[in-house]
Order: structure tokens, then C-alpha cells, then sequence
């Protein structure tokens, strides 16, 4: 469990520090004003292409993926420190592709796709030219009880036939999003765990419609997109099955494990950013005669923010190892538990930051109203705080029984 | 102290409760589907209109207003329990002609207005024909120190001058938005709280420049809008002072007394809302074998919310039951206390509510979030807490020295 | 629901303050001294029977007990303000004859006692003379659930047979305490709230056996003392019986509901004392070049901590108030509402006054430790905050079913 | 930044882990039993040699000190997870020789002291056969600002001459403490940090007086006990100066890390011992129809409790593993959050753990009240929570100067 970052690790620390000073931070402004307000799905702001192919100049691409040929190479371990770097600005994770849900869904075909998957969806992905949904969540049932899901895969002959609604399908306001992993049952009259399979799901078959887009306290995160996405007697190829009928939940538990931390990566860096940008303002500011950055309670949020966000770090770093020396299974703990507390942590921070800056963090001037809003949806993605809870006390009392 | 509500309120509640019923959460969506997505600042939806004129119809105008001919005649702990079912409705203060900052402008022009002031304001104001906003927080400084605000107000002849840049002027981004207080300097070398003044500027006056519309998180509160406005030279008549020079403060403090508590009225109505909201929905969602309102976590957060729900009301009525009784300056200590509760107690219900609803939460689908960003404001506006904090603890130190 | 206080009220607050400072707070000290150090529960410290006979000389004695001709005439809300006084010193409420679980007790042989036990027991405990216990609680069963208790209360001719381990009667180490009101099982065949009793059981009664004194986070609350008590074949004349055989329920919850708001008064006393305390105190320390008053952390505390008390006298003052008009059964949501939220509100702001104070803060130079471990056991006794939290929960689901 | 525990460490764990199932949990009761309760400070329990006895045997003795001689040869990242460990056990900290405040006391002759303070006092502390106490803390004044400490050293020919009243000497109230370390100013006029010095005073010395023993809570902590001590007209050698004149603070600094780290590993094992006794209770109480751990609210506690464990002994690992390798000094704002976060979490878990038992939680019943309380002190005791948030911000704050 050693936690020091080893002098690859560092050097790459340093340089993706680098790129963010010199490309990312200086454009995140440009790359919103480049969206179209009238149409804003419509297009890539253009600035993203660019930096990409500098991203990928700098060797900086697709530095997740642990244990594939696919990959950069580095354990879980090693991307934390790079991921957070990454999550300290809003299009960064984009830029590196290495943004949700695109890694989670890469890793499922790695793990489970096929050559032609790999061939066809796995290989543009990496390459950053297409985008992937993952089409799991439903408006009318309780899905953080994925027994709840109700979405009906069939076989057809040849054919798979898709049928229900989803949403928070986030990413598929993306005009490069081409295609989902959907997750339906198959057989309800199998065990609980063996009813779900998952399946691959172009997003110009015929049949699958985009209702809406789904607003995040208000931002419509365009041209991403969080998407409702009807499937209606959706056809597809019975070779688009992912590893076989009835393994949707094994296949779950696999992807959402390197989803769930990654989150909690990029979280940690926007945590740090938040204190960061508190820290400054603090000692630029002077009301009743002294430097906020003098008074008692402010000086409070911060000493507690750095020790919340040390304590977060070392946690993930822990769970990172797991997941690296025992596997994501034996890691589910470790990570439910800064699934749990990261984004807690964070929105933390992040609103006394917004406090300390006054109605200037409520708006668009700083990032930290977009932060708060983008992190409190994780405490609801894959999973709420409550379930993990529940996972790991379960956990904890099996010990004493 | 009697917090009983009279017969005539308790009839004017009930009166509110069906009217809200019939004409106001109906049309709730409604009103956010006629604003033009393409200029969303552009004109009002039609449908407020036609809800002011059924609410003339019904008495139910201007409730707001003690002690003034121009009033229905309540006194404040009479409006309360009205303003707090108007509190439950983003649309609904409006409705009834008593949204902030206009109720906070009218008591201005009653107070300290004069009989012109009044004719050519006061009276389109209370007809709900026009709007207001308020120029006081500047971008700047910080502004929870009132001495810290720059903009300067300059006699020169018949006239008076005046320059600055001010940002959450709200509802200045609203068509109908035709004057302007504003607060500056206007003889920086007398004592501390005699050097800013307030002055009535109509926003159609030569170098008043609305700059921007600032978002809240990622809503834009059209039509109303928080403007970022430019006072360029900008020239109003000599009479357009308020009160007289050197009385910004002083009238800050009268201003500023009625404008809180409303706040908190009614964010003790969107609590209840949220409340309300989060117990029907957890009775119909089914998680892990059992309805979400059996979940004891789910039962801890529905009777902490009912508690300090509870308690925050109560605490509201003794602010107004003082501000009849003694006057808004006595009480200044109990409105610093239910500034400071009544927003976090609502924060933590609607987040509470939020996550029983899970992503629905976050979405358009529910009032949740929206008001949730909505009271964030508050924990900033006319002060933060902790400025507040500050004041009531030093109120009481004070007894002990 | 009118929380002024009458003319008659601030008289006796007035009186009651004035009694305070003349008598109970200087002789503190002085009545822990007499406690016996070898021997804690062997006597009463003489000035408690001087300072009890000042008491009545000026009238203030009994002042509990609404609707009874044995009482003062003072309704509930009346009594509230004046119990909170009692409550800022833990051997105030002795001194009025006000104290628990006397008090209670005392309500039950009003209302469910007959002229026999009125005369026996009633009398006596009036006039000081001796105390009384209440024995529900057991050690090898969760009591928050009591349909849980196992005491059994057997009829066998013209007695009734009792046995049982009981713990936390509290007062039953005092040398004064002479009866016992036992709660336990009568009939299990019988549905399930009609299966316990309660009866009076003389402590001097054969089988009765004082196991041990339990101590309170390392206080033996001496003389007074927390017992463990084993009821051995203990025979009672069955005209001893409270009410009639299955009334057990129906009484405690008559019982509970003063008791439970009488701490909740005092509990309101007690942590206007640790305000009061931690603000004399912080204005005569320095540290780091300031007053600990001028810190800014300190004076948050002290804002939050009259914030939460004056919203949580509001909330005890309205049950109060609905007990005096719709009965202790309708009022019991608010009652589970103070139950809850007095003893946790008392807990932080003591918790805070003791670190203001320091070191001294744990010890005994101030009243601050030994009133955080007396409140602390108030989140446990009478019901735990969780049991409390799901009455209350499930009241206000039930709106919406 | 190795976490994982060595082979020796996992050895030693092992070991001390199977010593404490055998010897110190079965004798915790008998510990108490053997206090005498009309002379709680007049012996040791007998049980407590026998123990020691049996730990040097174990090869399980003066397990702290790194980089000494003296020591066992540990790191304070080996001996963190053993201190831990001993942590679980109020009295197995001095079983194993390893138990403030003597292993700070300990830690400063080592490296401050000479060879005949060595000889005299260090060696018999190694052996356990004496103890130490350490008198820094004073009654009058807000020491958690050292500089305001007034005790004086004043140099008289060959001796030193000190005055003043020190509380909160710990172990003082033990009949084995010999010897005492001293902090007090010597030179009032030198720079505010080279004013104080600490010098070695033994307990036997004329003018040295216990005037009492402070209780923590209700708990009299015998026999160790926190003595409040005067010093009158004390006469020493001026050999018994530590280092040097003008030291005091430096040595303090030396001092108060190992001690501080000390105390939050040890909080980290009585955090560890709350929970699983947590644990072990919530599956065998049954309330409202199941048992207590199917509860919502109770998997909560559970789940955090787990979290916040993970969390505090992973930053503590941190600090440790720095003062290893940039020594204390460097690893002071490491220090300085742990010393704020350990006690913190585990207060809130043991609190938990109470409420989880009912009233056996506040009692002798189970360890956790006593927990409690001690570590209720570590909040206060080395400097409060807020001199260390004081000093993390400052350090944070430095970052963007």
C-alpha cells in the first residue's frame, strides 16, 4: 500500500499540470462561448478538437484503462493523482478522453465486448472520434435498486428486440455519440441477479428516440447532454449482446467500480480547486477593517477543507490499490466508501468556497457553481449515498455475526 | 406574542390555499413554456398577466404593506403565514404583487418617498404596471460591508450624478423594470454611516447600461433576471434623493428589515413544499423490498424537517410580532436569527428531498432544485450569515459586559 | 397560542430569579461539599431542607401540576418560563419540589390514584417529605419498545405478585425515596397495549433490593442516584393497582408527556446558563493578542447558540400551549418535537461553552460537564431521539397517505 | 508512503492483539474493582504490575521511542497500528509502558535530557517503575497560547527557583509519579518564543503541592489523576534545566508531536472498540419488530463510523510516515490535522455507539462513557481544535501569498 508517486507518476503529474496552466485553464471560458446558445447541442465547441490533438501530442490520452494492451499502462493507483488533476476543470476529462461515461463504457468493451465490438465501437472511442452512452437509469421505478429496471430485452430470431424508457443518459446530447450500452431485462423469470443483460445499442437504429434533455439545477451541460431516450421496438444484431444473456448485473458491478472512482478522482481535484479559488479571494478581499482571509470562521472552512480533502485522497488511493492488487470485487468497500464521502466532502468545500466569494459563486465567474451542481449529481449517480451506506454497514456487521 | 391566527387570516389562508390550488401550481409550467428560449428577457408570459388580474379579482393584492393606506392593512404577523404559502410557488409572489424587490421598494417610497415620488412610482408599482430593482451589491467589494460600496452619487446643480457598476440588481432584467434604487457615496469624508445615500433612478436615463444577466447556478430567472448594470454620468433630478443626503444607511436598515423577513416567510413555504413534495413521493417508490417511506433513514429526514420547520416559523412570527410591536430596529436581532435559520433550514430540507427523489431531483421535473438555487441566494443576499452571526453575537456579548 | 408572558408569570419569574440568585446558586458548592464522600447516599445535604423551607416561605412550591387543586393554578405555558429558571441549576428543581421524577409522578397519583394512595403517597411527596421512583426501564430488554418489558405484575388473591429487574429508577437512591411506581406485564394473552400495568410498590416492601447506583458518565448523581432494582416476589395489596390491570400504556403516556416537557424546560435553562457562562467568560480571556469574544469562531458559536435556544423555547412554549388546550394526547407530535430537539440543541451549545472554557470546562469549576452528562441521558430516557423521530415521521406521513 | 504493515509489524500486531484478548479485556473490571474507593489515589491495582509483568515477558514493552537507543527500534508509522491497538483498552496504554503522559516525557529526557537525568529519571520510566507528569497548563491564563504562560524560573546561584499554579498535570495524582517537567518563563524581556523554559522538578521537592485532583466529567481518572499543582518558592539544581534557558517552546514543539500522534492513534483503537461494540449490541437487540441493526438509521452510524475510521487512520499513517522521514517539525500541519480530526471522529462514533445502547451506554456498563469522556479532553488538551484549524489554514493560505 505504498502511496508515494513514483517518479513516473510525478513526471506525468507535472506535465498534465503543465498542459491544464497552458491549454485547459485559459480556454474554458472560449469553449463556452463557443457553444451555440441558440442550438447548443448542435456542435463541438471547436476548441475542444484542438485540444485534444494537442493532448494527444503531449502523450497525454487515454491514461486510464489499467491492465489492457489499450491503455497507457498505469494502475489505478498511478491515474488517481492524473485524474484529479483532470477534475479540477470542467473540460478537461474531455480533452484527455478520459471523461465519463466514455472510460466506464471502454472498459466494458475491453472486458467483455467482442473483436468486432472492440473493432467497431472500442477502437473510435479511444481514438476520441465517436462519444457512448450508458442507457441504465429509468424515470418510473427506483433504479437505485437495479432489480426495479424494467426495460425488456428479447430475443427475435437473430435479433434483439429493445423496448422502455431511460434517462440520464448522459453524453447522448453529444452529436458524436453514436453509441449506448443498454441495460434491460432479458429473462424475469430467472434469479434476481441473472434477469439483466447488457446490450449494444447504435443511436440511429431505428426505434431509439431522444425525448429530452434533462437541466442540472439549471445548466443543460450542452453539448453533452443528459438524455431521455425512448427505445421502442428497437432492433438489434443478437451479436451485440455484451458476454452473454443474463449477465447485465455482473457486468454492472464490474463497470461501475472504475466509473464510481474516477468520479471520485476528478471530485477531489475540483475540491482542491474550490480551496484553491477560496484561498485566494480570501486574502483579496477586506470587510469590517480585515482580509476576510483574517477572520476566525473562514479560516475554519479552510483548515477543514484541507484536512476533508487529505483524508478523501488517501481513502481513494487505498481503494485504488485494492482494485489493483485484489480486483474491483474484493474493492467494492473501499470503493462505496468514497463513492460516499467524496462527493460529500466536496460540495462541502465547494459551498463555503461559493460563501467566501459571495453572490460572485452563485454565478458564472467562477466555476464553482457548476462544480457544485455537476458534484451533487453523484451522490445520486451510480448509486445514492444511501445505498452505499446501507452496503457498507452490511458489510461491517457480517464481521460480528 | 400571540401567534393565533385571526379569523381574518385564517380566512385570507384559506382564500390563498385555493387559489394557489386552482390558478397557480397549475400553471406553473405553463409559465416557464412561454418564456422565449431564444430571448428569454424578451416579454412576460401572458400568463401572469391574466393570474394578477384573477388575483385583483379575488382581493388577494398587496397583502404585504403594514401600517399604510397603500397596504391591505395587515400587520406583519398577519402577512406571514400568507407570504409563506405564496413562498411555496417560484411564480406565485408575483402573482399577488409581492415579490421582492418590489414590496421592499414600495416600503422605501412609503417611508421615505415623497408625495411625487409616490404618484409617479409608488402608485404603478401597487398596481403591478411596473417593476423595480434595488442597486446596491457592487462587484468590487465586498458588499456585506456597507461602507466598503463605491458607486458615488455627486450633486452638481439641480441635479445629482451618478457613476458605479452594481450587479444583483434583480428584476432588472424584466421588460416592465422602469426604476432603480440605488445606493452610493455621496460625501465620503462624513461619519462612516452618513456617507452613502439612496437615489431614484429611472432605468431609461441616459448611461445606465444593463451589462449582463448573471445566472444562479444555471438559471437564468427569466424574465426577472439579476443584472450587472453600468451607472455611466448617468443624471437624475436633485429630487430623485431619497429622504435626504446621507441617509443610505438609515434607510438601508428600514429597507432591509421588511425584505428579509419576507424572504423568510416564504422560504419557510418552499420548505414546506419540499417537505410535502418528498412524503408523497417516498410513498410510492419501491427500493430493496419496501417503500421508500419505511426506510428509517428516509423517516429521520422527514421529522428533522418537520422540527425545524416548526421552529423556524415560530421564530419568524416572534421577528414580526416584534417588528409590529417595537419597531424594525428592536428588532434586528430576531431578524439577523431568522436571516441566518430560515434559508439553511430550507437548504437541508429540499437537498434532503432532492435525494429522495434521486435524479428527478436534480432535474425540471420537480420545483426542488430550482428552489433549492433559488435559497442558496439567500444565505447571501442582504447580507451572509455570517455577517449576521456576527451582529446577534455581539448583541448578546453585549448583555454580559 | 398567545407566548407573552402575564403579569402573574413575570412576577414569579421575577421572584423565582431573584430566589436563584440569592439562595441556589451561592449554595451549589456548599450542598455538593455535604454529600457525604465515604458514604454518598447515606443523607441529604442539610441545606436542601433549608433552602426547600425557603422555597415555600416564598411560595414558590408545586408550581407544576395544571388542572389540579393540588397544584398552583398554573397552566403549562405558564409553568414553561418558570421551569426553564429551575432548570439552569441542577439543585434548583428539588428546591420547588419541582424536580423529576417526582413531578411525574406526582401527575399520576392526581389523576389515576385513588383517595387512599392520594392520602398515602400523594401527600407526603407535595410536602417534600419523601420521594418517589419510577421503575420501567430493564436492563435485558430495549425499553424504547414497551411491549418489550417483562416485569411480570401477577394477581394472586388480594395481592398482586411482582417481579422483575428494573434500572434507571432514578431518585431510588435517596434515602427519602419511599414508593415506586412499577410498570410490567399483567396479562400477555392480551392485545399488545393493553398487557402492562402499572402499580405502587413501597420500596421498603419485602423483595425489593437496591442492586446497585448507576453512574452517569462517571457521576453517581449521589444523593439521588440511578438504581438497578430487583423486584423478587415484592406482594402489594392489589389496591395498589394504578387505574385498573392493562392501564399500564394508557398512563405512561399521560405520565410521559409532562415529564417529557418539564426537561425539555429545564433543558432550555440549562443551556441559557451555558450561554450565559461562555459569554462572560470569553470576554475576560486573551489569547493570541485577542479576546476570545473578538474571535470569530467563538462568536458563531454564540449566534448559533441563541438562535437554537430561542427557536427551541418557541416550539416547548407551543406544546406547552397545546397541551393547556388540546390535551397532552394531541399534543404529543409537538411533544416528540421538544423531546427531541431541546436536549440536542443543550448538548452543543454546553459542549461549545466547555471548549470555550478549556480545560476548566470538563472539570467541576464549572456546572458545564456535569449538565452535558445529565442532558445527554434526556436523548435516551423517556424514548430515544430515533424512536421520537419515527412517531413524528410517520404523524406527518400520514397527511399525505 | 508505504501503508502496508510490515511482516514484523503484522507479527507484532499479532501478538499484541492475542495478549490483549488475554490478559487486558478480562482484567478491565477487575482493574476498577481494585481502586480503592475511600483512597482511589493511594495504590495502584495490584492487577496493573501484574500486567506489565507479563507485556515485558511478551517482549511487548516501550514499544514507541524511534530512533532511540531506549526504544524497541520502531518507526512511528510501525508503532502507529500498535498504538492503536492499546488505544482499545483505558488501561492498556500503561500496561505496555507506552501510556502518557510519560511517553512524551519519555521522549523529551531522550533528547534533551543529560546523561544523569538519563540516569536518574529516564531509566526507571523505561522500567516502569515510576511516572512522570508534565506541567505546562495554567489555571489563570488561556494556555492554549503558550506565551501567556506566567510561571516562573528564576536562576538563584546554583539553583532555579519556580513559582505558579500548573492544572492538568496528569499522573501527578499516581504515588509512583516522582518527577515532573515544568514549563514557566524565564525571561520575561528575551523574544516572545525564547521567553520559556522547562525544567525537571521532582514531586518530593519543598514548596511542591497537590492542591487537588481534577475530575474529567464525573471521572476521577485514580489513580493516575490530573492534579492542579502549586509551586512555591520550589528550589532545584540548575542542573535540571532542559537544554537550555530560553527552550521551552522548542522542546515543546519537540514534545507535543509524538504525544499528539500518540494520542490520535490511540483514539483511533478506542473509535475501532465503539464501533464493533456497536456491532456486536445492534444484532442482539430487537425494537419495533426487528432488530436493532436492520434499522436505516443504525446501518448508517455504522457506515460512517466505518468511513470516518478509514479515513483519520490513514492521515494518521501520513503524519507518521512524515515525522519518519521530514521529521516533526516538517509534519507539524500533518500533526495538527490529525490532533483535530481523530478525537472529532471518534466523539461522534462513540456517541453513536451510546445512543445505540440505551442507557447501558451512559453507564459502567460498557467502556464507552468513560471513552467518551477522556476523549472528550483530547479536543482541549495539546492546544483545541481551533488553535490547530488556526494554524492549518495559515499554512494553506501561505500557499497563494
Amino acid at each position: 500500500m505504498n502511496f508515494s508517486y513514483s517518479e513516473k507518476v510525478q513526471a506525468l503529474q507535472n506535465k498534465l499540470t503543465e498542459f491544464m496552466d497552458e491549454y485547459v485553464y485559459p480556454n474554458e471560458k472560449l469553449y463556452h462561448e463557443q457553444i451555440d446558445k441558440n442550438d447548443p447541442f448542435s456542435k463541438i465547441p471547436p476548441i475542444m478538437e484542438e485540444l485534444k490533438e494537442k493532448a494527444k501530442q503531449h502523450g497525454l490520452w487515454n491514461l486510464f484503462l489499467p491492465e489492457s494492451e489499450y491503455g497507457a499502462g498505469l494502475t489505478n493507483l498511478e491515474y488517481a493523482p492524473l485524474c484529479e488533476i483532470m477534475g479540477r476543470s470542467a473540460i478537461a476529462p474531455e480533452v484527455f478522453n478520459c471523461a465519463a461515461p466514455d472510460t466506464g463504457n471502454m472498459e466494458v468493451l475491453v472486458r467483455y465486448g467482442t473483436e468486432a465490438h472492440k473493432e467497431q465501437w472500442l477502437k473510435p472511442l479511444l481514438a476520441g472520434e465517436i462519444r457512448s452512452c450508458f442507457s441504465m437509469t429509468e424515470p418510473d421505478v427506483a433504479s437505485s435498486d437495479a432489480t426495479n429496471i424494467q426495460a425488456s430485452i428479447v430475443r427475435d430470431g437473430d435479433e434483439y428486440v429493445i423496448n422502455g424508457t431511460k434517462w440520464w443518459s448522459s453524453g447522448a446530447g453529444d452529436p458524436r455519440c453514436k453509441i449506448a450500452i443498454v441495460m434491460g431485462k432479458n429473462d424475469p423469470s430467472a434469479p434476481t441477479h441473472e434477469q439483466q443483460s447488457m446490450i449494444l445499442v447504435p443511436l440511429d437504429a431505428p426505434g431509439v428516440t431522444i425525448k429530452r434533455i434533462l437541466p442540472v439545477f439549471g445548466y443543460d451541460h450542452a453539448p453533452h447532454g443528459h438524455a431521455e431516450i425512448e427505445y421502442k421496438n428497437v432492433r438489434v444484431p443478437a451479436s451485440n449482446m455484451l458476454w452473454g444473456e443474463g449477465k447485465g448485473f455482473a457486468i454492472a458491478q464490474g463497470r461501475l467500480g472504475p466509473g464510481r472512482i474516477h468520479h471520485c478522482m476528478r471530485t477531489i481535484g475540483a475540491a482542491e480547486r474550490a480551496l484553491e479559488e477560496m484561498c485566494k479571494r480570501v486574502q483579496n478581499r477586506v470587510a469590517f477593517g480585515k482580509r476576510l482571509s483574517d477572520q476566525g470562521v473562514i479560516q475554519e472552512w479552510i483548515a477543514e477543507a484541507r484536512i476533508e480533502i487529505e483524508q478523501a485522497r488517501l481513502l481513494t488511493l487505498k481503494a485504488a490499490y485494492m482494485m489493483d492488487t485484489v480486483g474491483n470485487k474484493e474493492a467494492k468497500t473501499e470503493i462505496a466508501m468514497i463513492k460516499v464521502i467524496a462527493p460529500n466532502m466536496a460540495l462541502k468545500i465547494i459551498d463555503r468556497a461559493i460563501q467566501a466569494f459571495g453572490a460572485a459563486g452563485v454565478s458564472e465567474d467562477t466555476p464553482l457553481a457548476a462544480s457544485w451542481a455537476n458534484i451533487r449529481t453523484l451522490r445520486l449517480a451510480d448509486g445514492p449515498d444511501e445505498v452505499h451506506k446501507r452496503a457498507i454497514a452490511r458489510y461491517e456487521l457480517k464481521k460480528y455475526r
